[in-house]
């Protein structure tokens, strides 16, 4: 466990409304408790998931938790806004087809990847099961969604689809049969799955099913 | 309250394996059980449900809701098996346009009805929180998806589709945009969305992206 001591001093002085510098001491804060809900929520889930036991796991103290977080369903949500602080390298291959697969092959491999793949999983069970971390959620996914338009936004440039295609349905059918799978079915999701959804996400578009 | 003389006498004669004649009294007891799960579902929701206020609802004894369904989740469950038993008139328009919108406009009616829309919405939210009741969902929409994959069947006869389209592939493109609103993003499920997942489905068919 690291030393409590800088921590402790830190949260006498935190406010309500702590200044959030960028590598500032809240920040860190911020990464050691969040990196901490995670790696609880991967080892005991989220019924089992407690205050108590982040706080001992980050080092910082329930209190400022409590304060600054609220509980347990505030702390996943942060989880989710850091999730879509996060940047990501959308692809750019030149193609639509290869960007879809990309997109389609990163969901892939994220929730079936035997060491990791459980904490996305997990993640997104338990703000299923909380009103606060379900919008987190939706704000997390309209991250998501908005990013990887530019996919879609490219492709439409160079003629690869028609103008005034809905560039977010794009990306929103090309992702939606796997957390379908996942979420909502609970069928296994394999590799043909991520590859079928990028195929059939392309052959729409290109269609025109997406112009508004 | 119904009378519950008669299902009082029935409790003491029903075994552990009862027998499940259609119609008999064992299915009719089954009938209003699986009611009441449902009612007070809409009523309280997962967290608050209970097999005592389940019993109370019914008129049938509590010790039997235990014996027959084990709890709560086993009678989730079995509302789920019912759900999937329970005939239901896969569209045949003659047009794979046609049969597709009525499906995915089937979906989009069901989860927006203002008066019964909560029902099959807390449902699906309950059987996702438990792991007996999630099997039982997958089994649900394995049945609900061969149904609707008869759409998709017949068209390829008519040579709407290539021959070697993936049936149930297509229904569920139809179908994953809507839950993927519903159940993952937290997004509005609006009639624009049904409508275009269809448009979708169908073009990717069309153009072969199912094909095995």
């Amino acid at each position: 466990m690291p030393d409590r001591q800088p921590l402790k001093q830190l949260e006498s002085t935190l406010s309500d409304e702590p200044i959030r510098r960028p590598g500032g001491r809240s920040a860190r804060i911020r990464t050691a408790v969040l990196d901490a809900t995670l790696a609880e929520l991967a080892d005991v889930g989220y019924d089992r998931l407690t205050v108590e036991a982040i706080a001992a796991r980050s080092g910082v103290h329930k209190a400022t938790l409590y304060r600054r977080w609220g509980g347990v369903d505030g702390l996943i949500a942060d989880v989710l806004v850091r999730s879509a602080e996060q940047p990501w390298q959308v692809p750019d291959t030149g193609s639509l087809r290869d960007d879809l697969h990309a997109i389609t092959r990163v969901i892939y491999m994220g929730f079936t990847d035997p060491e990791h793949g459980a904490v996305p999983r997990n993640l997104i069970v338990a703000a299923l099961r909380s009103s606060q971390a379900a919008r987190a959620l939706t704000g997390f996914f309209e991250t998501q969604h908005g990013l990887a338009a530019e996919v879609v936004t490219r492709a439409v440039r160079r003629g690869e689809a028609p103008e005034g295609t809905d560039a977010v349905d794009v990306v929103r059918t090309a992702c939606a049969p796997l957390y379908y799978r996942l979420f909502v079915t609970g069928e296994p999701l394999e590799e043909v799955a991520a590859h079928r959804a990028a195929e059939a996400a392309l052959a729409a578009a290109q269609a025109g099913a997406f112009v508004r």
